[in-house]
């Protein structure tokens, strides 16, 4: 009795069993899986989408912005405690509680664990992708790409500036306080390079500060920093390979980069035209939104492609399509698809994020700690005096530009992650490096927060001084 | 130069990179793969959208529904024409040509294409199923539960009634006529019985006649359809199996899905006000949308684990938050993530619909199309009677709803794939009830908009007649 149940539980979910239907059908692993790959993905969403909105919800409350909660959420549900959303990487491919779960509800078989367990996360990781890729996209959409171009020098300078200062301070400190050779201390110098943009732009759209002077010249100079990361990501690594840079690789990089962001813009431009053309000739349900997406898609694969980054791509399409007279119509269809995709990446970072290496209690942490210490004040530094050598914009909030470039995010860890994997790191060194990451992607949120609530408050107070001198005056 | 473009390739999508990030780092397999995966889940789904757009608007323009242009579209590019959008389990592995696109222009390694194709496959089903798991949903939001209640009898009658008069004319036809063995027979009688709901409700929906009361009775007929089709299914697999009935499992079952519907519907409408309260006093995006589908994600898992399925529990939470104030609101905000998703669905089915079963100029298909013929027409007319059945409803179009019945899609495959599995099924009868399941598939949308234009036309022929009537009587 109990072994037919069994034997049904894989194949009751039917419509989703077209799998078992090819004309010559062997019981495939898919076929026996596929369900509860299903159940699994179904189990995980709701344990983000409960991991987001309860973080969010209470970081809302005490003034912090909701994604700093989705990030802590994705903590609690993640490695460093609950063990809901694990990826193999961190476990072995053991598992997670979800397995578990499975295994006590959905008559998930112990054998068929490991391969349910590694199928479930690799959606859920594509899903996280696909949720950046909108983010992006939906960023680019809510950019103003004349205004982006009009800020475009101070963009390059606060970029160029939060590359070199941070690379060489950290990479000179290291060198000369802790005594750390050349090529390691150049991997953790690049990895302070990085913004996170994803972070960056979720928390200035929170604040309603993304359409301002200082957020279109944060994005932009994110833009480019991600741009700048791949230049410095494929230099250091040919270093650590080969001892030498391999200028042709990396002057492919800059020119890829430069000629895939105008030429996109520019083709782009100049077909949006027929592109709003052809969608209003549509009659079919979601015309907008899959021709859109279509479009984001081609540029995110170009970009992927060329060795760009797919979010630059997507962030190049919101930005075209921004300047059609579609855009305000696709910023409404697109919040639904964000609201949906975008916490599943959030979260996943922070489940991804391993706090173990922040326990001091563990010996050696504590090296780690030290070192990570001086990178947390070169990282800090070196990217908030980014905000100061902005130039011909008086007035500007110089410190929220600075704060907006803080947070390393994923991108950071990808430099540890290529370290270690090239060998060139010590453990150390790579846990200081992981905690960098952390503290600064989850101090920049609120960080910002508090610079631009200073700049409203400041003009509020003017205003009310510059209105006791009125009513002074008139008495 | 190009080694360090290959190597740097697998890194350059940063944010995506996160899984190379744990603290002791190994060049893992998913590290090496993931962006591969996301590049290919990219162009997988642009040939998606591209196949739903085409296929649907060509459909639209002469008068048939999209969701056959998209069911169409599918089978150009997938396993029958163009090979784009293929599932390991009709290639054996060996890739599409999304796969060898990669390779001409992402830098996928030959020797890990087979990975990531299978990765990429398996994020494309989950995305079909989460398809068909959101267009329940919105089918649930768009159907009024007093109303399906009004019409259950009605509806109890039409499923039951489907599902009898198929099932005992085609075993007893196929026993009779070709001298097929009994279990066989028993397999392919089983697979007349299906009705897929996802594909009748899409058409509903596109010719405005879901809530119609036609309309409602086909949708709660599906509904029970499905229902009984596990049912069936769970009888007939544990004849070929053990060669007898495993009443206990039955009982299970039909007990389950009872509680499970009845209750979800009873507890949710209780809980609604509470769920509206909740929502209200949420303050961060996305309130809405994330609690609704932490609630339809909840309930579909709990329909999958009770080997009900997960579009069941999905369908559920629509008819219960249809009761709320939030419904408009709600449909609204569903839409455009239902026009990303659902598409996916009708396009991977089309895609896996192999038509080389079809092709008479291969000897071993004769057989079964002959045997298909007759199986078509069990399934056609065993189906169209289920309208004449129905009670108590004059003046109500009955052809209408037999015709709404007749689609078997995934469901009558998955029949097909069971008796496969178990050895039941000889070859030709196999490709037979795959013909039997493409025919009633792809027939049923046109002729489900004759039939309801018919009835407009009916009517503005009567009104016409009325009209001149009326003069005639005038003058």
């Amino acid at each position: 009795m109990l072994d037919l149940i069994n034997s049904v539980a894989y194949l009751s979910p039917i419509s989703n069993l077209f799998s078992a239907a090819s004309p010559v059908l062997a019981e495939t692993s898919e076929a026996e899986i596929g369900p509860l790959v299903l159940a699994g993905v179904l189990v995980s969403l709701i344990a983000i989408y409960f991991a987001a909105k309860v973080g969010g919800e209470l970081c809302a409350r005490i003034n912090l912005p909701p994604v700093l909660g989705e990030l802590v959420g994705g903590v609690v549900v993640g490695v460093s405690a609950l063990n809901l959303i694990v990826f193999p990487e961190s476990t072995e491919g053991a598992g997670s509680l979800i397995t578990d779960f499975l295994q006590m509800t959905a008559g998930l078989q112990p054998e068929l664990a490991s391969s349910v367990f590694a199928a479930q996360s690799e959606v859920i990781s594509v899903l996280a992708e696909l949720g950046v890729i909108i983010l992006l996209f939906e960023i680019g959409l809510e950019s103003d790409l004349k205004e982006l171009i009009r800020v475009g020098p101070q963009a390059a300078v606060v970029a160029i500036v939060g590359v070199v200062v941070p690379f060489a301070a950290g990479t000179a400190g290291l060198i000369a306080f802790f005594g750390i050779s050349t090529i390691p201390a150049i991997f953790a110098g690049a990895a302070l390079t990085a913004t996170s943009i994803g972070i960056t732009a979720k928390v200035l759209a929170e604040l309603q500060q993304l359409s301002s002077k200082e957020g279109q010249i944060i994005i932009g100079a994110a833009v480019l920093d991600d741009v700048l990361g791949i230049i410095v990501l494929a230099v250091v690594a040919s270093l650590a390979k080969t001892g030498e840079i391999e200028i042709l690789n990396v002057v492919y990089l800059i020119v890829g980069a430069a000629v895939f962001l105008v030429g996109a813009i520019l083709v782009g431009r100049l077909l949006s035209p027929f592109f709003v053309g052809l969608v209003d000739q549509l009659k079919t349900r979601g015309q907008l939104i899959i021709s859109s997406l279509i479009f984001a898609f081609v540029l995110a694969y170009i970009a992927s492609a060329i060795q760009l980054e797919a979010i630059l791509g997507a962030f190049a399409a919101g930005l075209i399509l921004a300047e059609t007279t579609k855009r305000r119509e696709l910023e409404e269809k697109i919040t639904p698809i964000a609201d949906m995709l975008v916490p599943i990446f959030f979260v996943t970072v922070g489940a991804r994020t391993d706090l173990s290496v922040l326990n001091p209690a563990v010996p050696s942490n504590r090296e780690g700690l030290i070192i990570a210490s001086f990178l947390i004040v070169v990282a800090i530094v070196g990217k908030v005096i980014t905000g100061f050598v902005v130039f011909g914009q008086p007035g500007i909030n110089r410190l929220a530009i600075g704060i907006g470039m803080v947070p390393r995010g994923e991108v950071g860890l990808v430099f540890a992650g290529v370290g270690s994997a090239s060998g060139a790191l010590s453990e150390s060194l790579e846990a200081a490096i992981i905690v960098m990451v952390i503290l600064t992607t989850f101090l920049a949120p609120p960080l910002l927060r508090i610079v631009f609530k200073d700049e409203d408050e400041a003009d509020a107070v003017s205003e009310a001084v510059t209105g006791s001198e009125l009513e002074e005056a008139e008495s």
